[in-house]
């Protein structure tokens, strides 16, 4: 019979074969389940007390050599790194863990993922993922259209996550501004003399990949102008026009960005949009955390404008409650995606795609490439639209009232009113210097294993200090209690630094 | 109770969320084990019989929308889409699905994956994933062990597959030898003007990922120059040192293929590394596909001097049994990866560096990063190498089987002898133009659901036809009579097509 896609080495001392179907994986399953019950029951909190360097001589004292001669067999390894890897887990379904866009993942996604697994389709040829190709095509139309792009016209690709999609971004941004600059092709060509005077515009909050994605792409971080953000850490418009006016050069993109890592922040789409069609720049948004925004009534309107951008970054990793990865990029017309296609006599060769036999090798950068679709089709077919806009609501609520809690805290001292999930904050000391004490603080709960909350700087001058600390709220299923614990952690954690 | 990293929305029509622990996850995998055995019974064979066109179309209608209004609930969804993936997938656990690079997983890498994605960690950051990140350090180290690397003085990461460690090897050459040639920092200033000359060496049946690259780095495809291969498609090392001497510009890198795609062939490493070290090239080895033979006894040999390389490329995806993604990316010297790194305030301070808090951040391009290394981890401890190996010489054994049957068959012929798992060959029509009727005939056996075979091109004039057929055994579980079997089939659709 026909496997259902894994085959299984016997026990040891030495590992035969044996292809296998549900029977094979569902004792292995239920043994990986006991051991991540058993692992989570060890750690009791959201992260494991102690220091880092013990944990890490744990991992290395379990592990012994990493490939070993001979093996333990499958149940054995199995058992024990899983419950080594739920021990030392920090873990986002506990209500503590609130540090990072991190989310706790869909119970159904999860299965889904199982099961993508077991079957191991790869999206680059139709011959290794026939139905994940077609379900790709379908999810990103039905995602093309909840950012109001036409899906007739759209295209776009599952990726690992927003730095990937950014990639894309600019780099179609890239080519594009080369060939409009000198007709030559930059992907056979190479980067002419041109490329030194290309510029990318991004605000000063955006996320650090567009210059890590500029310098890999050989423009160089320098290429990226940082644009001054307003009081609410969102580009401000008038200093966006005023740099396109005189960063000299050639304006390839403008990257908006939809939800700031720290702040939530939403650029002026509207008004952004305009100038990049005035200045003839890309835009490009990078909404991999607001774009989950767009499946909630109420929220959903901070991202208007967002149709007019050029392509567009979403993470369901993050918003949208998915196992990493997840990411999504979307350009509004598939033509601009075209200059990614490739010929691969292997892949898809032509006569073959003229035959029906579709290849979406031409809209990745990758070539194998796991089905991360399936469970985000899974996961927007089981809760539709209303039912993950249900869930961010769940968090946005979450992190208003831990504003009202922190605003009303004499020892806390909130940063900015949250705009999606995230609430940026900081404790006040009585003596020590808060920059220090609130990084000690957070440290000492991850210690403590008590919580792990996250982190970050305020850009420019600070002169009362720029540390910050910061709650990301993506469990829908805490509640309100359990962030008054939280910020109760934290005050009791400032206390004992504030000495 | 703290779960065990995930959510769960409650059954229709209105999604609740409920935090749960493994008896939340029970159900949801039992339903999709049930829904893979469903979907693989009717499928009946390696691939769903008809046009790709109706395959696509039960998907469309499977689906409607991809993203509704209200959802069907997490058991519905579920339970229909992990069957109609299961029908609509191309199945390597079947012995006659045997085209790509495409394997059949191991039943303890699924179930690990399972586990993985029900924690969630995340690489980029030790607060994301405080075991997973000690974790990758000691799986890289047996790795860097593998390939012959001091551990001691080795670095890595792991990534998406061969394309991604391939970008990796190459923008760290790209870089160094702007950083030589100039003094410039490429990362921070851009591709200066010598970039213009930077040259490539990659042998005619390198990856097509080394030319995609180059034009990702700004360098643009015309800067690989391709190298001539010898009678068993290995570079030449004569050639590749009359092009090191008279290419003109700088010699950025010299990627060498450990295992070619199509012939498995494995480049001359020793005399490459020697022309490398003299032309100050950084060398990169492309082992996506042969660094599996490193497990072998009985092939480990191949990959002789692969120890010389300045980075290298593994999937354990190909001949390593896990699902896709299982790339790994390694550096012989960890200081060569330093320009990678990057400070990013909300994910590795720099006094939290200092504390212990230890990040991967910059050993990768992406930020966001699933733990991929857990099955990988899970994998090596239950097998170890002599368990990997003799899963590799299984399939080893198969295309030598397959070899000698086609070599002794008056309808089909043999391109080469088998190197590593695949077979090259081609049936010999009695009237028909063979490349007609060689992918006529594949296409038959897909339309039919009767096997996946794979089909490449020769490189070079082939006046009697280029197009070839291409078996690649990965499942070490076939039988010599599955392999009989399937080039019965292959013989039987030349004869229909042959008409």
């Amino acid at each position: 019979m026909s496997g259902v896609g894994f085959v299984e080495p016997a026990a040891e001392p030495h590992p035969a074969v044996l292809a296998g179907g549900a029977a094979l994986l569902r004792p292995l399953l239920e043994a990986a389940l006991a051991a991540l019950e058993d692992g989570v029951a060890r750690r009791g909190g959201p992260v494991p007390s102690g220091e880092p360097g013990e944990l890490a001589e744990l991992v290395r004292a379990t592990l012994g050599e990493a490939l070993p001669a001979t093996g333990t067999g499958a149940v054995a390894a199995l058992e024990q790194l899983t419950r080594l890897l739920a021990y030392g887990s920090a873990d986002p379904a506990d209500p503590a863990c609130a540090a990072h866009l991190h989310c706790p993942p869909l119970a159904v996604a999860v299965a889904a993922e199982m099961a993508a697994a077991a079957l191991n389709p790869s999206l680059d040829s139709w011959d290794q993922a026939p139905a994940a190709t077609a379900l790709e095509d379908e999810v990103v139309r039905g995602l093309a259209g909840l950012v109001g792009f036409d899906p007739d016209r759209a295209a776009g690709v599952v990726t690992c996550g927003g730095t990937e999609s950014n990639l894309m971004g600019l780099l179609l941004a890239r080519d594009a501004a080369v060939r409009r600059e000198t007709g030559l092709d930059p992907a056979l060509e190479g980067l002419p003399v041109v490329a030194c005077r290309l510029r990318v515009y991004a605000s000063e909050a955006a996320h650090f990949s567009v210059q890590r994605n500029a310098a890999l792409l050989g423009l160089g971080e320098t290429a990226v102008v940082p644009v001054p953000v307003d009081a609410r850490h969102r580009m401000d418009p008038a200093a966006l026009e005023r740099a396109l006016d005189t960063g000299g050069g050639v304006s390839m993109a403008i990257v908006a960005t939809a939800g700031t890592t720290d702040f939530g922040s939403v650029d002026p789409l509207p008004e952004i949009a305009d100038l990049a069609r005035r200045h003839g720049a890309w835009l490009h948004v990078d909404a991999a955390y607001g774009g989950g925004a767009l499946f909630s009534s109420r929220l959903a309107g901070l991202l208007d404008g967002i149709a007019a951008a050029d392509s567009v970054a979403l993470d369901l990793h993050k918003l949208g409650w998915q196992p990493v990865a997840a990411g999504v990029f979307l350009a509004r017309e598939a033509a601009a995606m075209a200059p990614l296609a490739r010929r691969v006599a292997y892949l898809n060769p032509a006569d073959d795609e003229a035959a029906g036999y579709v290849s979406l090798l031409g809209r990745s950068l990758r070539t194998t490439r796991r089905a991360d679709v399936f469970k985000i089709a899974v996961t927007l077919r089981a809760l539709g639209r209303e039912g993950l806009g249900r869930l961010v609501d769940a968090c946005h609520d979450l992190a208003r009232h831990a504003a009202d809690r922190i605003a009303a805290h004499p020892r806390l001292e909130l940063a900015a009113e949250p705009v999606l999930t995230t609430v940026v904050f900081r404790y006040l000391p009585t003596t020590g210097d808060p920059d220090r004490v609130n990084a000690a603080l957070r440290r000492r709960l991850l210690r403590a294993g008590r919580a792990v909350v996250g982190r970050t700087e305020l850009g420019g001058a600070e002169p009362g200090g720029r540390v910050r600390l910061k709650l990301t709220l993506l469990n829908p299923h805490a509640t309100r209690a359990d962030v008054d614990a939280l910020l109760a952690a934290v005050v009791a954690a400032g206390v004992e630094e504030d000495r």
